[in-house]
């Protein structure tokens, strides 16, 4: 079993970097406090005896060779990179939960037939750039490096540029490494763990995602003296398109999620209407063909609202994911791992995207998830408990046994 | 007549500070660029031959001497600061219009019994510091000098700050002046005199006003893992309230407008429903019945609306005026001088507020409207022609010398 102290000072020293304003994290991704971060995940693995590799697309790759050469790693991790506003488990726990199995290992002085890798992927919130998953959907032959270095952040500033910048840019080919299999431990992010009373979730598969940023475009009026029928109000197509997005997510739940989380204005003045409307739709279900039609529905009724009050409107796809069905023998091993262990389990959807959903497509992988408090996440009021963290990184660990052998 | 020219030339040259990004202009209240627009009004005022006095709210007073001596002063003005993304003549016009009326007495060498006082306001389009016409305000002892002083922009400066850092807070004690009229020239900033092919709107009435600013509280979480039923999403109840304002003003309009034109969501993140929602709602009419009833009708569709989807609420008035009668003696000047000098003319109500509609409970006064294209201000496209703008400052001067005697 692995050390549940270590573990749990190790997440809340990180924290210390790039503190939130409410208890929580904000370690956005490629900032100078993600860099941070990074240096101290570095030292700890090189404290673990690990080898780090860096790519070109800022993902760390720290190596525990195996006893047989020859042989495909097998890969653990998740990111390190928050919200601006996220808590200190979201992606972290994965990170060092794959380093405490290292840490577990070398205290049991075990050596695996096969290397074990852990990882930490390059922007996988999205919140600064887009899309989430970013440096894992490279790798995983989904996304366009060079593309995904000219998405730009809410200053304009690129993610390759700050890549770059904050000296974390590495040589190695995105995607080049041979992956003998991927586990990723994470937080659920919603309620159902905590709600049924149930320590690990055996991640069957994961939701689909779309993400739809919209630009609607009226007239900055006066707010006072343009006559209502005059009026091309760009905020008013918002709202309505907000309110559709919600309708038509609840026409499909609990098999469809939907919301609007992203919105700027423009001028964004008290007595002016709204010339510009820029805001991103985020619709999600484990069932690509409802994906599919909401999608559909949201765009015809998109038309519809700009018809309706004039207005123009463009919409364009930022983020983009089919559902997931991951690797059953992981699976298999995971729910292994669980029962052996006396721990309480049941399948579970993932309802967040995650970088395994990507390395999914190359490799066979599978997810492990904890209960976190109120199934409150992105918010730095995330919590879970460290019994709960210590029970998942043991079936990590149990499960990146079987597969690495001894 | 006045010099069109002249007076479309230094409009123009006005407009040269602080220029907007598409020909319009970016001249905010109390920034540098604001100081810089001061800078030029004064020169041009101390050519003219004009003392300038300066008031604790920054507001200008260029005096020109009467020849009688003990009597109070009419004045003539309106505002140089511009909206972020304004157009060259909204306020400029009245300013300049009122320099204009004094170069032409210049001229011709005529001087008047009365003193003529040019007066530049601070801080009228509001965009900056809520609410709008704020020097007026104290001026015309309805706002609270010390109170407006503390009023923060979105980077949290104070309005009393940036004003003594720009270097134009006077000594003089705000309201202390005696007013004998007040004429206040202005673009109409809507559509329906030029729709008419009318040169003068005869401003006989101005509409009220609230800006009540609503704080809606949900609760940040993962817009993935999140199920429906257990949001409590922010946006979402904004973009109700955002149609409820459109649908109130619908039902009262002609008679009545209603807009949010300001908004910020938190954290504002694709992946995140926002816990906080931010922004300002500005109804208007010129029947205070119907804008005491708008008030009423949203902020109870408020309530409904955050106990519907499980979310706290704040409403705070930031801004408010009655709807204005303006003199009837001034108006009628105005009237009399169009007729004389042989422009069309039409009497109009006046949809934004100015600052003419604070003064108006302290003095006597009036305002002159000119047509502007398509009706279009509060947008860096805003236009008039010179003819326009040459009608309406030939009017003011008519009415001017009417009122302060030759
Ligand atoms: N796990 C997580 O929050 N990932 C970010 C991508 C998403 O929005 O699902
Ligand atoms: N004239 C003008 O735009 N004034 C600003 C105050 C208002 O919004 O009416």
């Amino acid at each position: 079993r692995i050390d549940p102290e270590r573990l749990w000072s190790s997440i809340h020293e990180l924290a210390e970097i790039g503190p939130g304003v409410a208890g929580g994290s904000n370690r956005q991704t490629v900032t100078d406090d993600d860099a941070k971060g990074r240096a101290l995940f570095k030292r700890w693995c090189e404290t673990a005896g690990l080898a780090m590799g860096l790519d070109q697309m800022g993902t760390m790759f720290a190596r525990r060779e195996g006893s047989e050469p020859g042989l495909d790693p097998v890969y653990v991790g998740s990111h390190l990179d928050t919200q601006p506003t996220g808590g200190r488990y979201d992606g972290v726990l994965g990170v060092l939960g794959g380093l405490e199995v290292i840490r577990t290992l070398n205290d049991l002085d075990i050596r695996t037939r096969r290397p074990i890798v852990v990882v930490n992927w390059t922007n996988e919130e999205g919140a600064r750039f887009a899309p989430a998953m970013m440096a894992s959907g490279v790798f995983a032959g989904v996304l366009d490096q060079a593309d995904v270095y000219t998405h730009k952040d809410k200053d304009g500033k690129s993610f390759g540029e700050e890549l770059e910048r904050i000296g974390w840019r590495g040589d190695e080919v995105v995607g080049a490494r041979k992956i003998h299999a991927y586990y990723e431990l994470h937080i659920e992010q919603g309620p159902i763990l905590e709600d049924e009373n149930v320590d690990i979730g055996v991640v069957t598969h994961g939701q689909g995602l779309k993400w739809l940023q919209v630009t609607l475009t009226g007239k900055e009026a006066h707010t006072g003296s343009t006559p209502m029928p005059k009026r091309r109000n760009a905020s008013l197509g918002m709202a309505r398109v907000i309110e559709l997005v919600h309708e038509v997510a609840m026409d499909y739940q609990p098999d469809a999620v939907g919301a609007v989380g992203h919105i700027e204005v423009y001028p964004n003045s008290r007595n002016i209407i709204a010339g510009k409307a820029v805001f991103t739709i985020d619709i999600r279900s484990p069932n690509k063909q409802v994906l599919d039609e909401m999608d559909e529905r949201i765009r015809y009724g998109i038309q519809n609202t700009a018809e309706a009050l004039d207005i123009g409107f463009e919409v364009e796809q930022v983020g983009h994911f089919d559902p997931v069905t991951f690797d059953k023998t992981l699976v298999g091993n995971i729910r292994e791992a669980a029962k052996e262990l006396g721990y309480s389990h049941r399948d579970i959807v993932s309802g967040a995207g995650h970088d395994a959903c990507w390395i999914n497509r190359v490799a066979p992988s599978a997810m492990i998830m904890c209960p976190c408090v109120d199934g409150l996440s992105h918010n730095e009021a995330e919590e879970i408990s460290k019994e709960w963290a210590a029970a998942g990184t043991d079936v990590l660990l149990r499960a990146v046994l079987e597969t690495a052998e001894i």
